[in-house]
């Protein structure tokens, strides 16, 4: 067993027993068919809808087990880097058991992910850049201060808890359906993932990046780490350029593929969660459905399941992507 | 038990035995509170999300019951008059059943829900005038052709099944809370109302209804059934003029108000759960957040639940009220 966990990170029996540490909130979110939206892609269509919930993201899965954690080792202060969602649930989750959360964000992210994260009482720290400057500062904290950092898709429970996703699917795909998987650091992608190869293997595991945040999909690709110099997406929950090798070793064992799609494919596919599923998404959830309109050949006439994983947008910039 | 029945036409043990009819698509919707939408009213906001499903609204808990009774009767064709949502939840739990279904609408009903009744294979018939001119040419239709009649209301599974939600809310709400309904028909009202009189009997269930189409509240008050001309609402979800009697037995007994809202509050009501809770709804589902509007001292720190019942809204007409 020692050996084993050594090697895979992941594992199944952990993942299961994080239910029980998750609060219900967070769990068991709807999937459900959408046959207006099969019906524009050309495939049948569910949704695993991640939204519905006080954060708005699945990170309050992954976040319950973090805060969980670190209230029983009695910490007291914890730092992260966020693009918002995992801030957010972050503060919810550690709100509830007296945790002091300090979150670095990007002074560019969106503002009403910044807003709500203030409201929600984190200590906020802003840095000019991008998400890896916002990892760095946290870094820095954590030494500066004697904070511990929580690292979103290196720290297990980041994973296991995006992995509960996974266990909830399972029920409703079959062999030969698709799972879409929106790809960032990599903790949703591994976590849903690893599951669905254990328990559902016939189910084919795509993962989705925007082409102007390509690391991790470059990363996978190759099979070994790829870094970028810069990036360019509105997809800012999944936009990073440092992927991290133990993420990537999880990924290169559990997804099928993992490709990469165009911003106008991005703006797309939101435009179509709005009109043909009433959902108002960010631009990371919409990377499934893109994926289908770069490819539709690829998925037609197939079950495809897409994660919509949060759904924290700035109305105007909404607005001006999605047209009004 | 046969003149109890006589008179009280919900049975608690009816409702709880209908979770094992209705497809689990329907059952189990989120609920979960929204500090934002909270904030912005000045109360503790829960939201009850019943647009996160394959018809976009709560009618599929009911239409599930009415449809497995028919088909276990051996019923082949139905029809029902509906303003859009019963009958695309019709549409869904007869197509699984081999049910022939015919719908009567308004001509000027949201487009969105005439087209997707069409593309749900609902026979689907436009009249001219209100939503009363829908259910007597349904009745006709009904007498023509020998077809079953469904009334949405008046047929106690359309009640059972609305029911389901106020079993689903009896663990979210404590004494002293206040659980905000959408008021047309009155089967969401009836069921929901039941339920939490029966098993959380210190809740207050405020029904809420657009002065705009006030018939049922103006009985409720007058305790006798009082119709009304006209109409004039964008709610058409709730819109009618002539309550049935059975209904209104039901409603007196468990509704602890009825309130009337302006136009104006209903479309606030939609832009502050798209700005504070990202929920794209349609004007009935707003009319709880409505009333809170309305009346903010009433409300102000309560915990507050509202029943988010439908999502089927036209696009541009909602741009048009919301702005964009």
């Amino acid at each position: 067993m020692g050996a084993e966990y050594d090697i895979r990170r992941l594992d199944l029996d952990r993942i299961r027993a994080a239910r029980d540490v998750i609060d219900p909130l967070f769990l068991d979110s709807p999937c459900y068919p959408c046959d207006a939206l099969g019906g524009a892609l050309g495939c049948s269509v569910s949704v695993k809808l991640e939204t519905a919930n006080p954060v708005r993201s699945f990170k309050g899965r992954g976040t319950e087990l973090v805060a969980s954690r670190l209230a029983e080792q009695g910490t007291p202060a914890v730092v992260c880097a966020s693009a918002g969602n995992l801030g957010l649930a972050l503060a919810w989750s550690g709100r509830r058991r007296g945790l002091d959360v300090t979150v670095v964000a990007r002074r560019l992210a969106p503002a009403v992910k910044l807003d709500r994260m203030r409201t929600a009482g984190v200590r906020l720290e802003l840095v000019d850049g991008d998400f890896e400057a916002a990892r760095e500062r946290a870094v820095a904290i954590a030494r500066e201060r004697g904070v511990r950092l929580v690292e979103d898709s290196l720290d297990i429970e980041t994973c296991e808890g995006a992995a509960t996703i996974g266990l909830e699917l399972v029920g409703a795909v079959s062999a030969g359906d698709v799972v879409l998987v929106a790809l960032g650091g990599g903790a949703m992608a591994t976590g849903v993932g690893h599951v669905l190869k254990a328990l559902a293997p016939g189910v084919e595991v795509v993962c989705v990046q925007p082409l102007g945040a390509p690391a991790m999909t470059l990363s996978w690709r190759e099979r070994r780490v790829v870094t970028t110099d810069s990036m360019d997406t509105i997809a800012d929950g999944v936009a990073g350029r440092f992927p991290i090798p133990e993420v990537l070793d999880d990924l290169l064992r559990v997804a099928d593929d993992a490709v990469l799609v165009r911003e106008a494919s991005i703006v797309a596919g939101m435009r179509l969660l709005l009109e043909q599923a009433g959902l108002v998404v960010e631009p990371s959830a919409a990377l499934g459905v893109a994926a289908v309109l770069e490819d539709p050949g690829r998925f037609a006439g197939r079950h495809v399941v897409t994660i919509i994983c949060g759904g924290n947008v700035d109305l105007a910039a909404y607005r001006h992507w999605v047209g009004g």
